[in-house]
């Protein structure tokens, strides 16, 4: 029933560090990161490793940077188990010089966020990565916006120059409808022969979960997921739900349950996440979720019609 | 591009008052057939109309019984355009006798809803319904635990004896994954030649939109859903993106955002809904939400480990 090659990345932190600037407490990361090892899941990023040219790191919070004692302090003393280590680095904000040989590192596996017309500088990084001894993807922002020659291009450079593992389609958006996730992981399969397929997706039109499922059913072997869907505009992939789709008897939904109650459900409080109109409409307009992360903030959350006729006259119909 | 055989039901009134009791303010009421109207949305549900004998006018609002004189302070002085009304009966909870001639009624369908088990009901209603002169469907709940004989032969007898416009796939408990949607519709399509099928999907799994897309790609040609998923547990399809999905020129969404805005927004304040833990549960484990409704009320929601323990020791796993 279940398709061992399925890996699962749990990117909470990273992902989740896209609503507020990467502050999450110290304890915060440590319970996702406890939680996310207990429950078998492959992979948990604990945030991105960009440049701190790019990002102030009075503004951002650590795990923007993830230096390696920020790192060591998020899993020292927790029983990993078979989970490995993960950070991002974005392509046109981060640099090679920050990573670490892997035999020094708490990482053991770098995605390279890439957008297709920074594609040389995504392959230079990855790979560094993987000259230095880690596990390596590339993850295809934007994708919704994407595609003709610039995309099948930029998937033959990958394939043909970098050893990645897997190359991801990234629904930014939350753009995407079933048929279109169909039609490009098939596009990447024309590709990529010898990595695997992933696939991420957004939630602003509540099918990150549903876009993961058919992103599976065509082959995509690295699937992310967020705790509790925690992610910019309307979130992610709930993790949670990943796992009671995937039926792979080595994960355990329970300690996810766990860590969702300790240090997710708390951050309602402060953090604006999930199904609101303002984010569907972007997603629906196949545009970033900025605009609608504004209005949101802005007081007036709940004049929907309003939003609609900014963002409408803004990007047309 | 698009179908124009599909047929959209907002039933908002009719399932979000299995979350209070049909309990809604007139206004709220109006406000929702005068948005539905102005979007072009072909039905509009405004409840249920079933026995007092069954169910108490003390304990329930008039939305589950709609008497044709709240219909009527319902719908009064709105321009309709060309929506019409639904109500729907409950197989086991209704009777023949509560519905007037079609000619005196501001109803123009009838839904009846019913478990397979039920079947002989439903139709006894159905039959009733077109015998006065009314459209009607027939609803199959809690079909992600049917299947089997029971079901293609009840299938067999609503084909043969009613004169039913369509007959739904309903996932009462958000338990279905889209190729279990795709082989339900197609099993109902060969039983069922000369009726439409139908689809009513619930988000326990937020997967209620992308279940309703799947079902049209399969060929239903009537779909549910509810203003910003409003319904009972973790609610239902959200109309406002089904029309976003379906760009048939005649749907307008901005009626949509201002009913929401005004009429479902301010319910937040007292009605739950959306996606919980506890709801995803009972959906992954192909159970009806009740269990988890109490939870949510019950003070302590977030202990999301104990009822987990609960529900897996009495359902299994």
């Amino acid at each position: 029933m279940y398709r061992p090659e399925i890996r699962v990345v749990d990117c909470t932190i990273r992902d989740g560090g896209l609503v507020n600037d990467s502050k999450f407490s110290l304890e915060t990361v440590r319970e996702v990161y406890r939680c996310v090892c207990a429950s078998g899941v492959d992979y948990v990023e604990l945030g991105y490793r960009n440049s701190k040219e790019l990002f102030s790191p009075e503004e951002y919070g650590p795990w923007r940077f993830c230096d390696e004692q920020w790192l060591r302090k998020a899993t020292e003393g927790v029983d990993s188990g078979t989970t490995k280590v993960s950070i991002m680095q974005d392509a046109h904000k981060a640099v090679a010089e920050d990573i670490l040989p892997a035999d020094e590192s708490v990482v053991e596996m770098i995605r390279i966020a890439t957008y297709v017309k920074d594609v040389d500088k995504a392959i230079h990084l990855a790979n560094n990565a993987t000259d230095k001894g880690y596990d390596c993807t590339i993850n295809v922002m934007a994708i919704s916006r994407e595609g003709g020659p610039f995309l099948e291009e930029a998937l033959e450079q990958i394939e043909r120059e970098t050893k990645a593992r897997a190359v991801y389609v990234v629904d930014s958006y939350g753009a995407l409808y079933s048929e279109e996730v169909h039609y490009l992981v098939e596009k990447y399969q024309q590709h990529i022969k010898t990595k695997e397929v992933g696939g991420h997706f957004h939630n602003a039109q509540q099918l990150a979960f549903a876009n993961t499922i058919e992103a599976i059913i065509k082959g995509a072997n690295f699937v992310d997921g967020t705790l509790y869907g925690l992610g910019r505009g309307a979130g992610n992939c709930p993790t949670e739900l990943l796992l009671g789709f995937l039926k792979n008897p080595k994960f355990d939904i329970r300690p996810l349950l766990e860590g969702i109650a300790n240090a997710i459900l708390p951050l309602r409080e402060e953090l604006t996440w999930g199904y609101h109109v303002p984010f569907m409409l972007m997603g629906m307009l196949n545009q970033h979720p900025r605009d609608a992360i504004k209005w949101m903030g802005d007081g007036q959350p709940d004049n929907l019609v309003e939003f609609y006729r900014q963002v409408t006259e803004e990007y047309g119909e």
